[in-house]
Protein backbone atom coordinates (compact mmCIF):
# COMPACT_ATOMS: atom_id res chain seq x y z
CA UNK A 1 0.00 0.00 0.00
CA UNK A 2 1.38 3.58 -1.30
CA UNK A 3 -0.84 6.43 -0.90
CA UNK A 4 1.53 8.77 -2.59
CA UNK A 5 0.70 10.47 -6.11
CA UNK A 6 1.38 9.00 -9.53
CA UNK A 7 3.65 11.22 -11.52
CA UNK A 8 2.50 11.46 -15.04
CA UNK A 9 3.98 13.68 -17.86
CA UNK A 10 3.90 14.55 -21.34
CA UNK A 11 4.96 17.19 -24.37
CA UNK A 12 2.04 18.86 -24.17
CA UNK A 13 -1.91 17.84 -23.67
CA UNK A 14 -1.72 14.98 -25.51
CA UNK A 15 -0.96 12.71 -22.16
CA UNK A 16 -4.70 13.88 -20.56
CA UNK A 17 -5.74 11.15 -22.86
CA UNK A 18 -3.24 9.22 -20.74
CA UNK A 19 -5.08 10.63 -17.61
CA UNK A 20 -8.64 9.77 -18.81
CA UNK A 21 -7.37 5.86 -18.95
CA UNK A 22 -5.84 6.14 -15.23
CA UNK A 23 -9.58 7.48 -13.89
CA UNK A 24 -11.13 4.66 -15.02
CA UNK A 25 -8.33 1.91 -14.15
CA UNK A 26 -6.79 3.78 -10.99
CA UNK A 27 -9.73 5.72 -10.04
CA UNK A 28 -8.64 5.90 -6.32
CA UNK A 29 -4.93 7.46 -6.91
CA UNK A 30 -3.53 11.42 -6.77
CA UNK A 31 -2.01 12.17 -9.81
CA UNK A 32 0.41 14.98 -10.55
CA UNK A 33 0.52 15.96 -14.40
CA UNK A 34 3.00 18.05 -16.29
CA UNK A 35 2.47 19.21 -19.60
CA UNK A 36 5.55 20.75 -21.52
CA UNK A 37 3.44 23.42 -23.45
CA UNK A 38 6.08 25.83 -23.51
CA UNK A 39 8.56 23.38 -25.46
CA UNK A 40 5.74 21.06 -27.49
CA UNK A 41 6.56 19.81 -29.69
CA UNK A 42 9.16 17.31 -28.85
CA UNK A 43 8.70 14.41 -31.78
CA UNK A 44 10.54 17.00 -34.15
CA UNK A 45 13.52 18.08 -31.81
CA UNK A 46 16.75 16.02 -31.71
CA UNK A 47 17.48 12.78 -29.11
CA UNK A 48 19.40 15.12 -27.03
CA UNK A 49 17.13 17.94 -26.50
CA UNK A 50 14.89 15.31 -26.18
CA UNK A 51 16.62 13.42 -23.19
CA UNK A 52 17.51 16.78 -21.49
CA UNK A 53 13.98 18.33 -21.09
CA UNK A 54 12.93 14.54 -19.63
CA UNK A 55 15.53 14.48 -17.28
CA UNK A 56 14.34 18.27 -16.14
CA UNK A 57 10.83 16.80 -15.95
CA UNK A 58 11.71 13.99 -13.62
CA UNK A 59 13.26 16.22 -11.17
CA UNK A 60 10.25 18.29 -11.10
CA UNK A 61 7.88 15.13 -10.61
CA UNK A 62 10.18 14.20 -8.04
CA UNK A 63 9.98 16.81 -5.78
CA UNK A 64 6.19 15.53 -5.53
CA UNK A 65 7.72 12.19 -4.06
CA UNK A 66 5.89 10.11 -6.98
CA UNK A 67 6.17 6.69 -6.29
CA UNK A 68 6.15 5.90 -10.11
CA UNK A 69 6.14 7.97 -13.33
CA UNK A 70 4.01 7.28 -16.23
CA UNK A 71 5.70 8.74 -19.61
CA UNK A 72 2.56 9.58 -21.77
CA UNK A 73 4.68 10.90 -24.66
CA UNK A 74 5.22 8.46 -27.42
CA UNK A 75 8.60 10.53 -28.28
CA UNK A 76 9.83 10.38 -24.51
CA UNK A 77 8.98 6.39 -24.44
CA UNK A 78 10.98 6.22 -27.83
CA UNK A 79 14.37 8.11 -27.18
CA UNK A 80 14.57 9.00 -23.66
CA UNK A 81 12.80 5.77 -21.56
CA UNK A 82 16.42 4.61 -19.92
CA UNK A 83 17.63 8.50 -19.15
CA UNK A 84 13.95 8.62 -17.27
CA UNK A 85 14.45 4.93 -15.81
CA UNK A 86 17.44 6.04 -14.62
CA UNK A 87 16.87 9.19 -12.67
CA UNK A 88 13.71 8.15 -11.66
CA UNK A 89 14.61 6.06 -8.42
CA UNK A 90 10.63 4.41 -8.85
CA UNK A 91 9.18 1.66 -11.43
CA UNK A 92 8.97 3.85 -14.58
CA UNK A 93 6.63 2.91 -17.51
CA UNK A 94 6.68 4.21 -20.98
CA UNK A 95 4.10 3.72 -24.02
CA UNK A 96 6.19 1.48 -26.70
CA UNK A 97 6.09 -1.82 -24.93
CA UNK A 98 2.15 -2.11 -24.07
CA UNK A 99 1.45 -0.67 -27.29
CA UNK A 100 3.55 -3.07 -29.15
CA UNK A 101 2.52 -6.24 -27.16
CA UNK A 102 -1.41 -5.33 -27.64
CA UNK A 103 -0.97 -4.79 -31.44
CA UNK A 104 0.77 -8.45 -32.07
CA UNK A 105 -1.81 -9.73 -30.27
CA UNK A 106 -4.81 -7.99 -31.89
CA UNK A 107 -2.88 -8.39 -35.45
CA UNK A 108 -4.48 -11.02 -37.33
CA UNK A 109 -1.61 -11.08 -40.08
CA UNK A 110 1.01 -9.42 -38.53
CA UNK A 111 0.80 -6.24 -40.73
CA UNK A 112 1.37 -3.44 -37.82
CA UNK A 113 1.84 0.42 -38.83
CA UNK A 114 3.54 2.30 -36.80
CA UNK A 115 2.28 6.27 -36.32
CA UNK A 116 4.75 8.21 -34.79
CA UNK A 117 6.40 11.61 -33.94
CA UNK A 118 9.45 11.98 -36.32
CA UNK A 119 11.70 11.45 -33.42
CA UNK A 120 9.69 7.73 -32.34
CA UNK A 121 9.96 6.98 -36.03
CA UNK A 122 13.61 7.48 -36.42
CA UNK A 123 13.95 5.88 -32.96
CA UNK A 124 12.51 2.19 -34.29
CA UNK A 125 11.41 1.88 -30.93
CA UNK A 126 7.94 0.10 -31.95
CA UNK A 127 9.55 -1.99 -34.47
CA UNK A 128 11.80 -3.47 -32.25
CA UNK A 129 9.47 -4.42 -29.49
CA UNK A 130 7.03 -5.91 -31.78
CA UNK A 131 10.09 -7.64 -33.81
CA UNK A 132 11.01 -9.54 -30.39
CA UNK A 133 7.40 -11.24 -30.01
CA UNK A 134 7.02 -11.76 -33.56
CA UNK A 135 9.74 -11.71 -35.77
CA UNK A 136 7.79 -12.08 -38.70
CA UNK A 137 5.58 -9.34 -38.12
CA UNK A 138 5.47 -7.01 -41.68
CA UNK A 139 6.01 -3.12 -39.46
CA UNK A 140 5.77 -0.40 -41.56
CA UNK A 141 5.80 3.15 -39.95
CA UNK A 142 4.90 7.09 -40.93
CA UNK A 143 6.15 10.23 -39.40
CA UNK A 144 3.55 12.40 -38.89
CA UNK A 145 4.85 15.61 -37.41
CA UNK A 146 2.02 18.02 -37.98
CA UNK A 147 -0.53 15.93 -35.93
CA UNK A 148 0.78 17.33 -32.46
CA UNK A 149 1.00 21.01 -33.56
CA UNK A 150 -2.85 20.63 -34.95
CA UNK A 151 -4.12 18.61 -31.95
CA UNK A 152 -2.29 21.57 -29.34
CA UNK A 153 -3.71 23.98 -31.91
CA UNK A 154 -7.25 22.84 -31.46
CA UNK A 155 -7.53 20.98 -35.10
CA UNK A 156 -8.96 17.79 -33.72
CA UNK A 157 -12.40 17.79 -34.22
CA UNK A 158 -13.87 14.92 -36.88
CA UNK A 159 -15.23 17.83 -39.03
CA UNK A 160 -11.77 19.54 -38.70
CA UNK A 161 -10.79 20.42 -42.44
CA UNK A 162 -7.26 20.58 -41.66
CA UNK A 163 -7.12 17.68 -39.46
CA UNK A 164 -9.02 16.23 -42.02
CA UNK A 165 -6.61 16.78 -45.44
CA UNK A 166 -3.37 16.32 -42.90
CA UNK A 167 -4.69 12.74 -41.81
CA UNK A 168 -5.18 11.84 -45.39
CA UNK A 169 -1.83 12.99 -46.65
CA UNK A 170 -0.17 10.86 -43.90
CA UNK A 171 -2.23 8.04 -44.38
CA UNK A 172 -3.12 7.19 -47.98
CA UNK A 173 -0.86 5.64 -48.58
CA UNK A 174 -1.32 2.98 -46.32
CA UNK A 175 -3.84 1.83 -47.73
CA UNK A 176 -5.06 -0.97 -49.03
CA UNK A 177 -1.67 -2.89 -49.12
CA UNK A 178 -2.54 -5.35 -46.00
CA UNK A 179 -1.72 -2.98 -42.46
CA UNK A 180 -4.45 -4.83 -40.05
CA UNK A 181 -3.09 -2.93 -36.90
CA UNK A 182 -2.41 0.57 -36.48
CA UNK A 183 -0.22 1.72 -33.24
CA UNK A 184 -1.39 5.76 -32.34
CA UNK A 185 2.30 5.55 -30.95
CA UNK A 186 1.96 9.30 -29.85
CA UNK A 187 -0.55 10.49 -26.95
CA UNK A 188 -1.77 12.91 -28.87
CA UNK A 189 -3.06 10.59 -31.40
CA UNK A 190 -6.14 9.40 -29.91
CA UNK A 191 -7.53 12.71 -29.77
CA UNK A 192 -7.90 12.40 -33.91
CA UNK A 193 -8.99 8.54 -33.55
CA UNK A 194 -12.44 9.11 -35.50
CA UNK A 195 -10.32 11.11 -38.46
CA UNK A 196 -8.08 8.14 -38.52
CA UNK A 197 -10.17 4.97 -38.15
CA UNK A 198 -12.80 6.53 -40.43
CA UNK A 199 -9.23 6.77 -43.03
CA UNK A 200 -8.21 3.06 -42.18
CA UNK A 201 -11.43 1.72 -42.50
CA UNK A 202 -13.63 -0.57 -39.85
CA UNK A 203 -11.13 -3.76 -40.68
CA UNK A 204 -8.16 -1.90 -39.35
CA UNK A 205 -7.43 -2.40 -35.58
CA UNK A 206 -6.32 0.41 -33.59
CA UNK A 207 -4.03 0.55 -30.59
CA UNK A 208 -3.58 3.39 -28.40
CA UNK A 209 -0.22 3.73 -26.49
CA UNK A 210 -1.11 5.79 -23.72
CA UNK A 211 -3.80 3.92 -22.50
CA UNK A 212 -2.17 0.00 -23.30
CA UNK A 213 0.63 1.60 -20.73
CA UNK A 214 -1.75 2.94 -18.41
CA UNK A 215 -3.14 -0.68 -18.09
CA UNK A 216 -0.21 -2.14 -17.85
CA UNK A 217 0.89 0.15 -14.76
CA UNK A 218 -2.64 -0.26 -13.27
CA UNK A 219 -1.64 -3.98 -12.84
CA UNK A 220 2.12 -3.62 -12.13
CA UNK A 221 1.71 -1.04 -9.57
CA UNK A 222 -0.77 -3.70 -8.09
CA UNK A 223 1.28 -6.72 -7.87
CA UNK A 224 4.00 -4.47 -6.74
CA UNK A 225 1.40 -3.35 -3.88
CA UNK A 226 1.88 0.23 -4.62
CA UNK A 227 -2.08 1.53 -5.24
CA UNK A 228 -3.39 3.59 -2.57
CA UNK A 229 -5.83 2.37 -0.19
CA UNK A 230 -7.94 5.37 -0.77
CA UNK A 231 -11.93 4.68 -1.27
CA UNK A 232 -12.65 8.29 -2.33
CA UNK A 233 -11.37 9.71 -5.98
CA UNK A 234 -7.95 10.81 -6.38
CA UNK A 235 -6.81 14.17 -6.77
CA UNK A 236 -5.21 15.50 -9.75
CA UNK A 237 -3.14 18.50 -9.97
CA UNK A 238 -1.75 19.98 -13.27
CA UNK A 239 1.23 21.80 -13.59
CA UNK A 240 2.47 22.88 -17.61
CA UNK A 241 5.31 25.45 -18.90
CA UNK A 242 3.35 27.32 -20.85
CA UNK A 243 -0.28 28.51 -19.98
CA UNK A 244 -2.33 30.20 -22.63
CA UNK A 245 -5.83 31.09 -22.43
CA UNK A 246 -6.94 28.13 -24.06
CA UNK A 247 -5.42 25.08 -21.64
CA UNK A 248 -8.32 24.90 -19.15
CA UNK A 249 -10.88 24.45 -22.31
CA UNK A 250 -8.55 22.07 -24.37
CA UNK A 251 -7.91 20.28 -21.51
CA UNK A 252 -11.73 19.70 -20.36
CA UNK A 253 -12.22 18.53 -24.55
CA UNK A 254 -9.47 16.24 -23.87
CA UNK A 255 -10.35 14.26 -20.71
CA UNK A 256 -14.00 14.83 -21.23
CA UNK A 257 -15.13 16.60 -18.20
CA UNK A 258 -14.07 19.89 -17.07
CA UNK A 259 -10.28 19.74 -15.02
CA UNK A 260 -10.73 18.84 -11.84
CA UNK A 261 -7.69 19.59 -10.01
CA UNK A 262 -5.98 23.09 -10.41
CA UNK A 263 -3.77 24.14 -13.03
CA UNK A 264 -0.65 25.66 -12.22
CA UNK A 265 2.63 26.76 -14.15
CA UNK A 266 6.02 25.81 -13.72
CA UNK A 267 9.37 27.43 -14.50
CA UNK A 268 10.57 23.93 -15.96
CA UNK A 269 14.13 25.06 -16.77
CA UNK A 270 15.24 26.05 -13.90
CA UNK A 271 15.08 21.77 -12.39
CA UNK B 1 31.86 53.15 -37.66
CA UNK B 2 31.36 49.87 -35.63
CA UNK B 3 32.88 46.67 -36.42
CA UNK B 4 31.00 44.63 -33.79
CA UNK B 5 28.90 41.77 -35.23
CA UNK B 6 25.00 42.49 -35.86
CA UNK B 7 22.73 40.15 -33.27
CA UNK B 8 19.81 38.56 -35.39
CA UNK B 9 17.25 35.74 -33.73
CA UNK B 10 14.05 34.01 -34.27
CA UNK B 11 12.10 31.32 -32.92
CA UNK B 12 13.69 28.75 -35.26
CA UNK B 13 14.33 29.00 -38.97
CA UNK B 14 12.58 31.76 -39.95
CA UNK B 15 14.88 34.64 -39.64
CA UNK B 16 17.32 32.93 -41.81
CA UNK B 17 15.34 34.94 -44.69
CA UNK B 18 16.31 37.89 -42.81
CA UNK B 19 19.87 36.92 -43.22
CA UNK B 20 19.41 36.57 -46.54
CA UNK B 21 18.22 39.92 -46.86
CA UNK B 22 21.48 41.18 -44.68
CA UNK B 23 23.28 39.84 -47.00
CA UNK B 24 22.13 42.11 -50.21
CA UNK B 25 21.97 45.20 -47.81
CA UNK B 26 24.91 44.99 -45.04
CA UNK B 27 27.23 42.71 -46.85
CA UNK B 28 30.27 43.72 -44.76
CA UNK B 29 28.74 43.17 -41.18
CA UNK B 30 29.90 40.35 -39.45
CA UNK B 31 26.26 38.38 -37.74
CA UNK B 32 25.54 35.99 -34.87
CA UNK B 33 22.33 34.04 -35.52
CA UNK B 34 20.66 32.27 -32.89
CA UNK B 35 17.52 29.95 -33.84
CA UNK B 36 15.20 28.56 -31.17
CA UNK B 37 15.12 25.30 -32.74
CA UNK B 38 14.34 23.27 -29.24
CA UNK B 39 11.70 25.83 -28.10
CA UNK B 40 9.69 26.58 -31.43
CA UNK B 41 7.04 27.64 -32.01
CA UNK B 42 6.43 30.70 -29.97
CA UNK B 43 3.54 31.92 -31.93
CA UNK B 44 0.91 29.82 -30.19
CA UNK B 45 2.36 29.99 -26.76
CA UNK B 46 1.22 32.32 -24.13
CA UNK B 47 3.21 36.18 -23.95
CA UNK B 48 4.87 35.75 -20.94
CA UNK B 49 6.36 32.81 -21.61
CA UNK B 50 7.57 34.42 -25.05
CA UNK B 51 8.93 37.55 -23.22
CA UNK B 52 11.16 35.33 -21.41
CA UNK B 53 12.45 33.48 -24.02
CA UNK B 54 13.38 36.68 -25.89
CA UNK B 55 14.93 38.07 -22.49
CA UNK B 56 17.22 34.52 -22.64
CA UNK B 57 17.95 35.43 -26.21
CA UNK B 58 18.94 38.89 -25.40
CA UNK B 59 21.41 38.24 -22.97
CA UNK B 60 23.05 35.44 -24.68
CA UNK B 61 23.49 37.75 -27.76
CA UNK B 62 24.84 40.51 -25.60
CA UNK B 63 28.04 37.94 -24.79
CA UNK B 64 28.85 38.96 -28.05
CA UNK B 65 28.90 42.42 -27.68
CA UNK B 66 26.86 42.59 -30.66
CA UNK B 67 26.13 46.11 -31.58
CA UNK B 68 22.52 45.89 -32.93
CA UNK B 69 19.75 43.68 -32.32
CA UNK B 70 17.35 42.71 -35.26
CA UNK B 71 14.52 41.05 -33.67
CA UNK B 72 13.50 38.42 -37.00
CA UNK B 73 10.33 37.14 -35.73
CA UNK B 74 6.85 38.45 -35.86
CA UNK B 75 5.70 36.83 -32.90
CA UNK B 76 8.41 38.91 -30.83
CA UNK B 77 8.56 41.94 -32.34
CA UNK B 78 4.88 41.96 -31.32
CA UNK B 79 4.90 40.80 -27.87
CA UNK B 80 8.21 41.53 -26.36
CA UNK B 81 9.68 43.88 -28.53
CA UNK B 82 9.77 46.83 -25.44
CA UNK B 83 11.08 43.65 -23.53
CA UNK B 84 13.93 43.45 -25.72
CA UNK B 85 14.71 47.32 -26.38
CA UNK B 86 15.02 47.88 -22.28
CA UNK B 87 17.40 44.81 -21.98
CA UNK B 88 19.36 45.80 -24.91
CA UNK B 89 21.36 48.71 -24.31
CA UNK B 90 22.06 48.69 -28.08
CA UNK B 91 19.62 49.66 -30.95
CA UNK B 92 16.86 47.07 -31.42
CA UNK B 93 14.85 46.72 -34.49
CA UNK B 94 11.65 44.74 -35.31
CA UNK B 95 9.27 43.97 -37.90
CA UNK B 96 6.15 45.31 -37.34
CA UNK B 97 6.48 49.24 -37.56
CA UNK B 98 8.79 48.89 -41.24
CA UNK B 99 6.52 46.23 -42.47
CA UNK B 100 3.22 48.31 -41.37
CA UNK B 101 5.18 51.59 -43.32
CA UNK B 102 5.77 49.73 -46.52
CA UNK B 103 2.33 47.99 -46.43
CA UNK B 104 0.68 51.72 -45.72
CA UNK B 105 2.75 52.77 -49.36
CA UNK B 106 2.02 49.50 -51.11
CA UNK B 107 -1.91 49.61 -50.47
CA UNK B 108 -3.76 51.32 -53.12
CA UNK B 109 -7.08 50.87 -51.74
CA UNK B 110 -5.82 50.80 -48.12
CA UNK B 111 -7.02 47.61 -47.81
CA UNK B 112 -4.44 45.25 -46.22
CA UNK B 113 -4.61 42.02 -44.69
CA UNK B 114 -2.37 40.80 -41.84
CA UNK B 115 -1.06 36.91 -41.44
CA UNK B 116 0.73 36.20 -38.31
CA UNK B 117 1.44 33.75 -35.58
CA UNK B 118 -1.66 32.94 -33.29
CA UNK B 119 0.10 35.42 -30.88
CA UNK B 120 0.94 38.31 -33.02
CA UNK B 121 -2.31 38.68 -34.34
CA UNK B 122 -3.94 37.98 -30.83
CA UNK B 123 -1.42 41.47 -29.85
CA UNK B 124 -3.06 43.98 -32.68
CA UNK B 125 0.60 45.09 -33.06
CA UNK B 126 0.43 45.40 -36.78
CA UNK B 127 -3.06 46.95 -36.84
CA UNK B 128 -2.36 49.85 -34.51
CA UNK B 129 0.99 50.53 -36.38
CA UNK B 130 -0.75 50.48 -39.71
CA UNK B 131 -3.56 53.02 -37.88
CA UNK B 132 -1.58 55.08 -36.45
CA UNK B 133 0.20 55.87 -39.94
CA UNK B 134 -3.45 55.70 -42.17
CA UNK B 135 -6.37 55.96 -39.24
CA UNK B 136 -8.77 55.30 -42.66
CA UNK B 137 -7.22 51.45 -43.45
CA UNK B 138 -9.27 48.46 -43.10
CA UNK B 139 -7.05 46.14 -41.32
CA UNK B 140 -8.14 42.58 -41.30
CA UNK B 141 -6.10 39.65 -39.84
CA UNK B 142 -5.56 35.97 -39.83
CA UNK B 143 -3.61 33.55 -37.76
CA UNK B 144 -1.87 30.81 -39.54
CA UNK B 145 -0.40 28.32 -36.76
CA UNK B 146 0.55 25.39 -38.29
CA UNK B 147 2.44 27.89 -41.17
CA UNK B 148 6.00 27.66 -38.43
CA UNK B 149 5.57 24.11 -37.82
CA UNK B 150 5.04 23.59 -41.59
CA UNK B 151 8.22 24.94 -42.48
CA UNK B 152 10.28 24.17 -39.87
CA UNK B 153 9.25 20.63 -41.11
CA UNK B 154 10.23 20.89 -44.90
CA UNK B 155 6.82 21.08 -46.07
CA UNK B 156 7.33 24.52 -47.90
CA UNK B 157 7.76 23.63 -51.69
CA UNK B 158 5.64 25.41 -54.80
CA UNK B 159 4.59 21.72 -54.98
CA UNK B 160 4.02 20.54 -51.29
CA UNK B 161 0.86 19.30 -51.21
CA UNK B 162 0.35 19.78 -47.63
CA UNK B 163 1.54 23.29 -47.67
CA UNK B 164 -0.73 23.98 -50.32
CA UNK B 165 -4.12 22.56 -48.62
CA UNK B 166 -3.16 24.43 -45.15
CA UNK B 167 -2.90 28.05 -47.66
CA UNK B 168 -5.91 27.19 -48.90
CA UNK B 169 -7.33 26.73 -45.84
CA UNK B 170 -6.11 30.12 -44.24
CA UNK B 171 -6.28 32.20 -46.80
CA UNK B 172 -9.33 31.39 -49.11
CA UNK B 173 -11.82 32.92 -47.11
CA UNK B 174 -9.63 36.17 -47.69
CA UNK B 175 -10.28 35.74 -51.23
CA UNK B 176 -12.14 38.30 -53.51
CA UNK B 177 -13.37 40.89 -50.71
CA UNK B 178 -10.93 43.93 -51.21
CA UNK B 179 -7.30 43.06 -50.63
CA UNK B 180 -4.82 44.06 -52.09
CA UNK B 181 -1.78 44.15 -50.12
CA UNK B 182 -0.48 41.10 -47.44
CA UNK B 183 1.72 41.66 -44.83
CA UNK B 184 3.73 38.50 -44.42
CA UNK B 185 4.16 39.03 -40.73
CA UNK B 186 6.26 36.10 -39.67
CA UNK B 187 9.21 35.41 -40.76
CA UNK B 188 8.81 32.05 -41.55
CA UNK B 189 6.40 33.37 -44.10
CA UNK B 190 8.66 34.74 -47.06
CA UNK B 191 9.40 31.00 -47.67
CA UNK B 192 5.96 30.01 -48.36
CA UNK B 193 5.83 33.62 -50.60
CA UNK B 194 5.35 31.18 -54.25
CA UNK B 195 2.03 29.22 -52.47
CA UNK B 196 0.89 32.67 -50.82
CA UNK B 197 0.94 34.77 -53.64
CA UNK B 198 -0.70 32.28 -56.15
CA UNK B 199 -3.48 31.85 -54.14
CA UNK B 200 -3.75 36.10 -53.24
CA UNK B 201 -3.33 36.71 -56.53
CA UNK B 202 -0.68 38.91 -58.77
CA UNK B 203 -2.73 41.92 -58.03
CA UNK B 204 -2.53 41.86 -54.48
CA UNK B 205 0.88 43.09 -53.34
CA UNK B 206 3.19 41.35 -50.52
CA UNK B 207 5.24 42.39 -48.16
CA UNK B 208 7.96 40.78 -46.49
CA UNK B 209 8.36 41.86 -43.10
CA UNK B 210 11.47 40.81 -42.24
CA UNK B 211 13.29 42.23 -45.03
CA UNK B 212 11.62 45.52 -44.42
CA UNK B 213 12.95 45.65 -41.06
CA UNK B 214 16.68 44.68 -42.67
CA UNK B 215 16.30 47.22 -45.13
CA UNK B 216 15.12 49.94 -42.49
CA UNK B 217 18.50 48.62 -40.40
CA UNK B 218 20.27 48.95 -42.70
CA UNK B 219 19.61 52.99 -43.05
CA UNK B 220 19.45 53.29 -39.32
CA UNK B 221 22.97 52.20 -38.77
CA UNK B 222 24.16 53.90 -41.56
CA UNK B 223 22.94 57.30 -39.86
CA UNK B 224 23.83 56.53 -36.62
CA UNK B 225 27.30 55.99 -37.81
CA UNK B 226 28.02 52.17 -36.73
CA UNK B 227 28.34 50.21 -40.11
CA UNK B 228 31.78 48.42 -40.18
CA UNK B 229 33.88 49.92 -42.29
CA UNK B 230 35.52 45.93 -43.56
CA UNK B 231 36.13 45.53 -47.20
CA UNK B 232 35.66 41.99 -47.33
CA UNK B 233 32.57 39.93 -47.00
CA UNK B 234 30.93 39.95 -43.29
CA UNK B 235 31.44 36.46 -41.25
CA UNK B 236 28.38 34.45 -40.44
CA UNK B 237 27.75 32.59 -36.88
CA UNK B 238 24.77 30.63 -36.13
CA UNK B 239 23.73 29.27 -33.20
CA UNK B 240 20.65 26.90 -32.13
CA UNK B 241 19.15 25.37 -28.81
CA UNK B 242 18.33 22.35 -30.71
CA UNK B 243 20.41 20.35 -33.56
CA UNK B 244 18.94 18.29 -35.68
CA UNK B 245 20.21 16.09 -38.87
CA UNK B 246 18.39 18.30 -40.96
CA UNK B 247 19.55 22.19 -39.44
CA UNK B 248 22.40 22.77 -42.00
CA UNK B 249 20.49 21.30 -44.91
CA UNK B 250 17.26 23.02 -44.37
CA UNK B 251 19.10 26.45 -43.81
CA UNK B 252 20.92 26.11 -46.76
CA UNK B 253 17.84 26.06 -49.00
CA UNK B 254 16.57 28.87 -46.62
CA UNK B 255 19.42 31.64 -47.30
CA UNK B 256 19.51 29.98 -51.27
CA UNK B 257 23.17 29.31 -50.61
CA UNK B 258 25.14 26.98 -47.88
CA UNK B 259 26.13 27.79 -44.86
CA UNK B 260 29.30 30.18 -44.77
CA UNK B 261 29.87 29.87 -41.23
CA UNK B 262 29.48 27.30 -38.27
CA UNK B 263 26.45 26.14 -36.50
CA UNK B 264 26.90 25.50 -32.80
CA UNK B 265 24.41 24.23 -30.35
CA UNK B 266 24.01 26.50 -27.16
CA UNK B 267 21.87 25.62 -24.05
CA UNK B 268 19.52 28.74 -23.95
CA UNK B 269 18.02 27.81 -20.42
CA UNK B 270 21.07 28.51 -18.85
CA UNK B 271 21.01 32.58 -19.93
Amino acid sequence: MDNRPIGVFDSGLGGLTVIRELEHVLPHENLIYFGDTGRVPYGTKGNDTIMKYAEQIVRFLRGFDVKAILIACGTVSSVAFDVVSALAEVPVYGVVEPAARSAVEKSSQGDILILGTSATVRSGSYEKAIKRLNPDAVVRSGACPLFVPLVENDHFSKDDVLADMVAHEYLDTFLNRGVDTVILGCTHYPILRPLIAGIMGESVALVDAGSEMADTAAVSLEVRGLLSDRKDIGKQNFYVSDYSEDFTRLAGVLLEHSLAGYVEKTDIEKY
